[in-house]
């Protein structure tokens, strides 16, 4: 993943950067660096997150006007001070951060290596920079052709930042598969892989495309082109971000307070789009192609993570509202199995960050099979809302927190909306229960603070359990991806071993791990399967589990035999996972907390991964 | 699930049901017991094994001409003496084992307790032979017509078998929905959940069907009618099981044995179904329905634990081959959820035993909306291949070992074998292309018996990473399913908490679980993806994760940055799962022995789940 900033000016570029790297520090924290040209060139790298930096560069020699920083992610390479960016060419005279992998780096180190050049980390990134400084010699050419040249050969993902010990006038910067920004000051850029590093110097924006690289120089001139040496005409945007809402507002985490936020980023997210009272749907994308949608044979889901979760859900969904057959596919598979598509199929991609890789390289293979791309994503103007179709904005507002939360109940709240609307559309639900659901989700909002009021209770039992090694979640129907989502909840975050199953499949294997140590979470607010989640828990409670069970107000049964018990406010049944997931959330939280765990910025993750 | 068996007849019924629970205990061994009639009744039973029964009983009165018998997998309730069946009603007249779960029973205990009865046991079961009492009080009627009116106010699934303390001379059987057999011999009979309990008897047996019961007497009658009381002319089959085959043959335990007979099974297979040198398949079941096969728009997969593992191979094998549209479906999430299937539709079911509870009530759904149910099971004559359209089955032999082996290679090799049929028939694979495969078939006991070499190397890893307390096992493409499958072996009878993932998954959250304590399992044979693949061992290696690679002969990358690699034979792609699985069952089972694991019969297992 890795997060990159670089900054050419009137200013000090050190502390630009390094502000700027904090405000990315979601998107990889293995370690950090920053390159200046001062007359000389000084590099300051660290493992570590940036604030190690920081003190690591104290009191040495930080002046200059053009930098570039890094904060990183490891892919190739232990995340130490040797492998962490920037990386300088042999010469000394290049320095490189990236972001991406090179997947043909071992050939190309080799052949490097057979001229002559030496390595002193384990990372592609390394092999890059060496690259551009071989064509540069071989060739005789510019650094800009250099840098052309060397990617025209390179196989993989990257975004990259160039500078140059002989030219403290320019940079250069590039991009195929991950994000970057150009933010365009007074005589002075700014490069980010957000924008939120850049927005409080300039609103004016270039977000580069795939396969574009940029010339910018210290006159406030710059050039995009493509790698085919075609210039290109520059598209500047305004950004409309506000960034106080990236701050903590009073909450211990990020994760709790967006958590918290719930109640009304679903208001917000439902807001203008629908109305109870007047019974109607209206997600601007579902109208704009009803045609295509209505008549569409097939829906397929291609997602990541807690996204693919509720892509299981809106599975759920589509058929039970809708009846049209989805197909729930991990991004990374469907991407590299030659899937069939046809031209009638709609794609449903669903990401947070919308920069999800493994997600944008399925809607390649779908875009050329013609099918109608459907983005719904959170980050405004992210690469997969860019280049979808059609989509919804998810509209929770920036999720800093490594483990999503709101970004997940939103992204339900958009196929619950779309799956209604395609059923109304369709004739096959009646007005009466529409209009039934719609006033619940107008209600929503309530009942998840109401669910958020047993966070205390919830607490108590995350002291219980906070030192178990093993957790299982079990659910049926639309709780089972409630279930796979609570499991990697506290994975992600607790580092517990956690999964999830649907209920039933727990005999078929899983229940042999069951013994009086194994918490068993079980999610039984369904109607239509109380009876068989009675004999699941049963089943659990034979083998002496711990049985932490989340039921509706009121229940009696399962009540009588679980260890623990969670009672939240009845709902729609469509609707269950948008309350159910409340609990999972608070316990994953308090776990790790409890645990000493780093809960916004769990070890190994990111928040947005850039890489296949 | 459970396992039942009953006599009567004129030889002592004691060491016929002790045996025949013997041959039935893959079926469940939580508790077991015996009741016999001998002027009056004797009851008999222990927590434990069939064995700690025998101990128990051992010197006490067990002798008697007519008998029943149980071994149980406890569904409600724990495991213990008090729960043990057989159950005796309240007067202590009848007695009745039981396989599967009365839905209904906590309103119908409490009508009883009001009726003044009392429960000494926490069991459904009890429940339904004191209702059998009450039913024959009120209504004054005889025990038959008592047991056939109790029934019809019963929900759920049932195997029971019924005897009644003043009445020597005869038993009532009845079954919906778990398995029963009727064994007939001269002037005596055997019931039992299946046939191996019989065959040392008689070869001559009448497969009970769903809502049927008979009464069987020891002058040699017997009469089977419908809960409805309709008399039904019985159909007598002729066993066609081999006895020898379920012992061990020298093996230490069945699932070591049952994995070593692989090159000889898939042999069997294929044996007649195909011919390379003459570019041919020919699978019964596709044949007949060619014409509905051929023109399906869909295949839908349902299925539970290692058979859904195959299946989600032949989502992979059926969509690249044949280029149909594949969704796999947990049988128990899909019976519950309105599942969309069309006429055109084709349901694979796949299960071993041919008895899985999930998946037969899976599909009676599909029945009733008139798609093809295609039945893939190992047991001859099962359920689930009487209830099919049509079928194949995987010629596995017995498989005793409760985690499944054989019998998963052996559901790839017909799905393989399917899908290559399907792409023939339908022109969208070559004739060149599928002789190379066939070929590459006839070839694959050879190279399995090359990978079982391998044995001892394998064994030296497992004493490394016996004691590990998490394991995660990731794959790319066809070696996903097979990650899953290797995860979910370890899982049964090692009990370490092992989790599968897509390979490029990974980074989406479990990534967070890796630390130098936890083995990661990479299959990394995929030629297509390989260089994906590198970059995730190198994201679990710069984490310090403990990488165990199954590659192919000849790696030379991958084997440079693991901790253990396993090299393989190179087979083509779309036959990976069948050599990629034997290095992972043998791994999961040379672990479970080391850590004193009972492999065979691993805890809270059963070997056929015959309740949902």
């Amino acid at each position: 993943m890795c997060g990159i900033v670089a900054y050419i000016g009137k200013r000090q570029a050190y502390p630009i950067l390094i502000k700027g790297l904090q405000r990315l520090e979601y998107r990889g924290y293995d370690s950090a660096g920053v390159a200046l040209l001062n007359g000389d060139l000084h590099v300051y790298k660290k493992a570590g997150k940036v604030s190690d930096l920081q003190k690591f560069a104290e009191g040495q020699d930080v002046e200059g006007t053009i930098g570039i920083g890094h904060t990183r992610w490891a892919t190739h390479g232990e995340p130490n001070d040797r492998n962490a960016h920037p990386h300088v060419s042999n010469s000394g005279n290049f320095a490189l951060v990236h972001n991406g992998i090179i997947e043909n780096y071992a050939a190309l180190k080799e052949q490097l290596t057979n001229s002559g050049y030496t390595f002193k980390s384990d990372t592609d990134t390394e092999v890059l920079v060496n690259l551009i400084e071989e064509v540069k010699k071989q060739e005789d050419v510019s650094l800009e052709d250099a840098v052309r040249i060397a990617l025209n050969e390179v196989v993989g993902a990257y975004a990259i930042v160039v500078i140059d010990r002989t030219n403290e006038d320019s940079l250069i910067v590039a991009r195929k598969g991950s994000p970057l920004v150009l933010g365009i000051g007074d005589q002075e850029f700014f490069v980010a892989s957000d924008a939120s590093p850049i927005i409080e110097y300039t609103k004016n924006v270039v977000y580069l495309d795939d396969q574009e690289y940029a010339v910018v120089d210290r006159a406030g001139k710059f050039t995009i082109k493509t790698l085919g040496n075609i210039e290109i005409t520059p598209f500047i945007q305004k950004l409309q971000m506000d960034l106080e809402s990236i701050e903590k507002g009073g909450f211990e985490h990020f994760m709790l307070k967006e958590i918290y936020e719930q109640p009304r980023v679903i208001a917000d997210a439902v807001r203008g789009r629908m109305s109870a009272s007047e019974g109607w749907i209206k997600l601007g994308g579902v109208n704009e192609f009803a045609n295509r949608i209505n008549k569409a044979k097939r829906f397929i889901v291609t997602a990541c993570g807690t996204s693919w979760h509720s892509g299981l859900i809106g599975e759920y969904l589509i058929e039970t509202l809708a009846r049209v057959p989805v197909e729930v596919e991990y991004a990374s598979e469907f991407r590299y199995r030659n899937p069939i598509i046809h031209e009638s199929d709609i794609i449903l991609a669903i990401s947070q960050s919308g920069e999800t890789a493994d997600t944008l390289a399925a809607i390649e293979v779908a875009k050329e099979r013609q099918a109608l791309v459907y983005g719904i994503c959170n980050v405004i103007g992210s690469s997969i809302a860019r280049v979808s179709h059609a989509g919804s904005y998810t509209h929770a507002g920036p999720e800093i927190g490594v483990a999503s939360t709101k970004a997940f109940s939103t992204q339900v709240v958009i196929l619950t909306l779309m799956a209604l609307q395609i059923a109304q559309q369709k004739g096959t639900i009646s007005n009466s229960y529409l209009r039934q659901v719609l006033y619940e989700l107008e209600n929503l909002p309530k009942k998840i603070e109401k669910t958020l009021e047993l966070d205390a209770q919830i607490k108590v039992i995350a002291e219980q359990l906070k030192d178990a090694q093993n957790f299982l979640y079990l659910g049926r129907g639309y709780n089972f991806p409630v279930a796979l989502e609570g499991a990697l909840k506290l994975k992600e975050i607790s580092y517990i071993h956690a999964e999830g199953y649907p209920a039933a499949e727990m005999k078929h294997g899983p229940i042999a791990l069951i013994d009086e140590q194994m918490p068993v979470v079980v999610l039984a607010t369904n109607e239509s399967a109380y009876e068989k989640i009675v004999s699941n828990v049963q089943e659990v409670k034979a083998r002496k589990g711990i049985v932490i069970a989340v039921v509706n107000e009121g229940d009696k049964q399962i009540k009588s035999m679980a260890d623990y018990v969670i009672e939240i406010p009845q709902t729609e049944e469509i609707l269950t996972p948008l309350l159910t997931v409340i609990p999972l959330q608070l316990l994953s939280y308090h776990i790790a907390v409890m645990r000493g765990a780093n809960v916004d910025q769990p070890r190994n993750l990111a928040k947005s991964v850039t890489v296949e």
